[in-house]
């Protein structure tokens, strides 16, 4: 049953199903394209519903940031998961892990001998420890493809690999997050190209020390466009579901892609701009180098937010007329990931609107985040 | 009873208890100094027991920005707050207003003629419309001391407060933020000096239309080494009570002021750095043009996070040794407001570690966030 939009107090995240269904179908026919499976990156949404769609059109399992977003979705009935993550285990997230691993295929990322150890040490006596036989968990190797932020160099996999066989464990493959696709000028391309030498690099790296990788794993959102599919198995792309400013600003998508909107109300017109009731507990404080503005208004393309405090967002609308004050306005937040996980759940609103028709007149369900700050 | 800190999943937000009081006490005191009372900003913290020792030091009362905030501390048994913002009221605001003022002084801020009349419209009906008698709601009218957010400017001051009595309202002053305090090279000292003068021009501005104004509040953690007391009644910071890194780089406090940490482990040494299990998702993704970095650690006052993604935050420690892998460090938010808003609860560390000590051993308490994500 539906109920109004006005009904529901500023500011709320609203998505558009519309919008949503018509990328989670677009990325998947991009999957087809290129032959590889798609292993959608939960950590965006954390949204079951959302999940459930990804998979029903085609994805393999889920990706996951951490042990706590995969017991929150194989508690709602997920049973392939991919923590692409390179975990330090202790005793607890040993034992978490083991018991994940009961009931779901559950992966795990690891770049360093020292943490195969540590998650062999706490996984294989509770799992099993006949080679090849560790039950449900299976290691990637994290590989670095130009981004710098974790990984080992590709040549180096197969140590890593050799490392977790010997500990136990079941090495199934490589995978890499290329992140430095998160930029203008040629960069999503020139990322794309380097995840593909690194994931070729290290699948040979693995080989050579007798481990065969059956899964060689890459993607982000923004890199998809240019992705190669040689040698690659899986993709792993998150934010295009939603989409966001970022992606906007990179070219990645157009404002009629964009699902997720904040719903705020102008509060205030001073100093010439519409202050806006959704400050950076709604949005996000995210601001990439390459933003042009802390977030951007859906209906009005030429204005940008300007200022951003923890509950204003002060939006310049340059030539255009000022939203009138008590109106309410569709606000696109930089980097969803983050303004989803400030958010305990959404309103789905059930009338789609094309950018520049305003916000939508209905709610048609709220669907809660089931993982929201599972960081642990 | 306290709990090891190791029995607790990484990453998670820890409060030095010791240091928190200390605080406390030592913003009193500059209250005490200026001759002007207290009522801190709740929304930093979000936490009853935190608001509860900053009443018993002396706290006239207490500040929110929200009337969902508000809500969430009368509930918890606080009966004067200040809702520092400047709303546009609707019927479901005006309604959730009255409710309140029936058990509590509550106070708004407005920053527009049509603004006041909205909130008289919305209110006045449901709580009495004798002039002077409207319960527990009182109005401040919001100006601009140099940030340039919201508010009118000083001498508009009594112009918006005409209009707040014609609709019905009791006009008891005016406030601001002066937020342009956030900065360095003497910008904390000028952003003072107009602080005061705002506010002294915005009361005068009151008294001209008849209006005296009980109250002329301004104040921000920044200013208040630098406030005047001269004609302002109450100060208004927040961040003071738990510091974080811009207060820190600010030159605003010393590391030993800060009380607000993640704890976080030290998960890969990819690149020589140490790659940190606490992302934006964790510290919020705030960084200042002023910061050096995405975060500071504690114990390790050279080192920067260098890069954050949402699970991930790199440290590079420069000439010192990286911690090793699998410890536990500390690390201090950029902005301890939008981190502590991303939790449900902080564990508060029962040993005092002074910095360089590193992780306290022990947790002594839980305390829940009440009004997490309370943007309505």
């Amino acid at each position: 049953m539906s109920t109004p939009v006005s009904a529901r107090p500023t500011p709320f995240l609203a998505l558009d199903e519309t919008v949503l269904d018509r990328n989670i179908a677009a990325m998947q026919a991009r999957g087809r394209q290129l032959g590889v499976t798609l292993r959608p990156h939960a950590k965006t949404h954390k949204i079951a519903q959302i999940a459930q769609r990804q998979l029903a059109a085609g994805g393999v399992g889920l990706t996951v940031a951490t042990v706590a977003e995969a017991e929150a979705f194989a508690a709602a009935g997920f049973d392939d998961l991919f923590i692409a993550y390179p975990l330090w285990v202790d005793a607890d997230r040993g034992a978490r892990l083991a018991a994940l691993a009961r009931h779901a295929r559950v992966r795990v990322g690891c770049d360093s001998a020292d943490a195969a150890r540590q998650l062999g040490q706490h996984t294989v006596p509770a799992i099993g420890t006949d080679p090849g036989q560790t039950g449900g968990l299976e290691v990637l190797v994290e590989v670095d493809s130009g981004m710098h932020r974790s990984g080992v160099e590709p040549q180096q996999a197969g140590g890593v690999g050799v490392a977790a066989r010997e500990a136990g464990l079941s090495v199934v493959g490589v995978f890499t997050f290329p992140g430095h696709s998160y930029a203008v000028d040629g960069g999503r391309r020139a990322a794309a190209e380097q995840e593909g030498a690194a994931l070729t690099a290290a699948a040979q790296s693995l080989r050579e020390v007798g481990i065969e990788p059956r899964v060689v794993s890459g993607g982000s959102s923004p890199s998809m466009e240019f992705a190669s599919s040689h040698g690659v198995s899986e993709m792993r792309p998150g934010v295009y579901v939603v989409a966001d400013a970022q992606q906007w600003e990179l070219g990645v998508c157009e404002p009629a892609d964009v699902a997720l909107t904040v719903y705020a109300t102008v509060v205030s017109h001073a100093s010439g701009r519409a202050v806006l009731d959704c400050g950076s507990k709604a949005l996000g404080a995210d601001r990439a180098p390459y933003a042009t503005g802390s977030g951007r208004l859906l209906d009005h393309p030429d204005a940008r937010i300007v200022m951003l405090s923890e509950h204003h967002a002060v939006a310049d609308c340059g030539p255009d007329p000022l939203p009138p004050l008590g109106s309410v306005v569709r606000v696109v937040p930089n980097h969803a990931c983050n303004a989803l996980n400030l958010a305990d759940e959404v309103a789905v609103v059930g009338e789609h609107r094309p950018p520049g028709g305003g916000p939508a007149a209905t709610i048609a369900h709220i669907w809660p985040l089931i993982a929201r700050n599972a960081n642990h």
